[in-house]
């Protein structure tokens, strides 16, 4: 019997599509919580790096969110008051640019080709070093710097994030996502239920747990 | 004994103050759950609509939300699977012209003066009429055939919405809302502390009852 001819029951469930930015404070909020609930309804987790900017910006005509006006003074103060209620390490200055945004989502691109098992550990890596350790990873030689999961050799990573392919990995992969409608981060996608938010993780558990409404 | 000697348990717990848009359905869905979730904390509810175009456009330089390109699709949906799943009727087009929001922010306020134990009512009265009927605001006259509070008249109403007091009142609220940072709706602030969206109100309950964090 094929797998496509499983009764729906048994056949796998689908993983959920997590879109994220590295830069985006709330998608590493939820990279905290996604796999455990993920795990949870028997489901994995698809990690889906993308570039707001190039969402937010270009297609939507917005500015980033942290730099527009009232809305990025109240942000930074939900951000700060997330991490002190759930205990989340938190260095980064809120008030400091971003930097390149590339090179930790071309590395995870890289990556995931390459070394697929370990993709999902360096996201957390990633996302741990720039929001926890509060460290810059502007450049494919700042990434040297991040505790990397062990199947990781530092000098191929940062070679890897570095090359022509993982930067077209990327392009295709934030193509991907714009195609799909995805513009905030994080954004949850269930079977094909899009939940935009970490504020919605709750909802993520609920359509999980009853299968929509 | 005077009220600002009293000792901080006796003394008067200050109402939560609800910033809202009659043209926002997440003021909405907000407005049907706050003032239960206030009783449950010994507050009351400050209603304070407000112009989110104002805001949005003029100072934060950001297109309305339902015309934003990517955002607006996504915020259509969850509107619609919010009704579904709460049972909260909702009839309005979402691809429809919300029209001028002046009227009935302009009628709230001038009741709010006049018959101010009306207003709250009223407030209900109108968010009702818009999203749950569905019915145009965009003119004093339109006001006309909203189900009013019994404490009102429907004639003082409409020619109160169309005085030069009532846009006064409206443009000093939007004014301060805007000098207290507001800029979504819709966004509680209790005590000092403000939560914007209708997915925080599980936050501001857990506020409430711890005291902060």
């Amino acid at each position: 019997m094929r797998t496509d001819e499983l009764p729906a029951k048994l056949a796998p469930m689908a993983p959920l599509q997590f879109y994220f930015d590295f830069i985006s404070p709330y998608g590493y909020f939820a990279s905290l919580r996604i796999e455990e609930l993920a795990a949870r309804h028997g489901r994995e987790v698809e990690w889906r790096p993308m570039l707001l900017g190039v969402a937010v910006m270009k297609v939507m005509g917005l500015k980033p969110l942290l730099e527009t006006p009232l809305k990025g003074d109240y942000i930074r103060r939900d951000v700060l008051r997330y991490a002190r209620r759930h205990g989340v390490p938190l260095e980064r200055d809120l008030n400091a640019s971003v930097g390149n945004p590339l090179p930790p989502a071309r590395a995870f691109y890289w990556a995931k080709k390459h070394h697929p098992r370990a993709a999902p550990a360096l996201a957390h890596a990633l996302y741990h070093a720039f929001w926890a350790e509060g460290r810059d990873l502007s450049t494919p030689e700042a990434l040297r710097q991040v505790a990397l999961p062990m199947a990781l050799d530092r000098d191929a990573l940062v070679e890897g994030a570095a090359s022509e392919e993982a930067a077209m990995l990327l392009r295709n992969a934030v193509a991907s996502a714009l195609k799909k409608g995805i513009f905030g981060s994080p954004t949850i996608v269930v079977d094909d239920e899009p939940f935009w938010g970490s504020d919605r993780l709750a909802d993520v558990e609920d359509w999980l747990a009853s299968g929509g409404w």
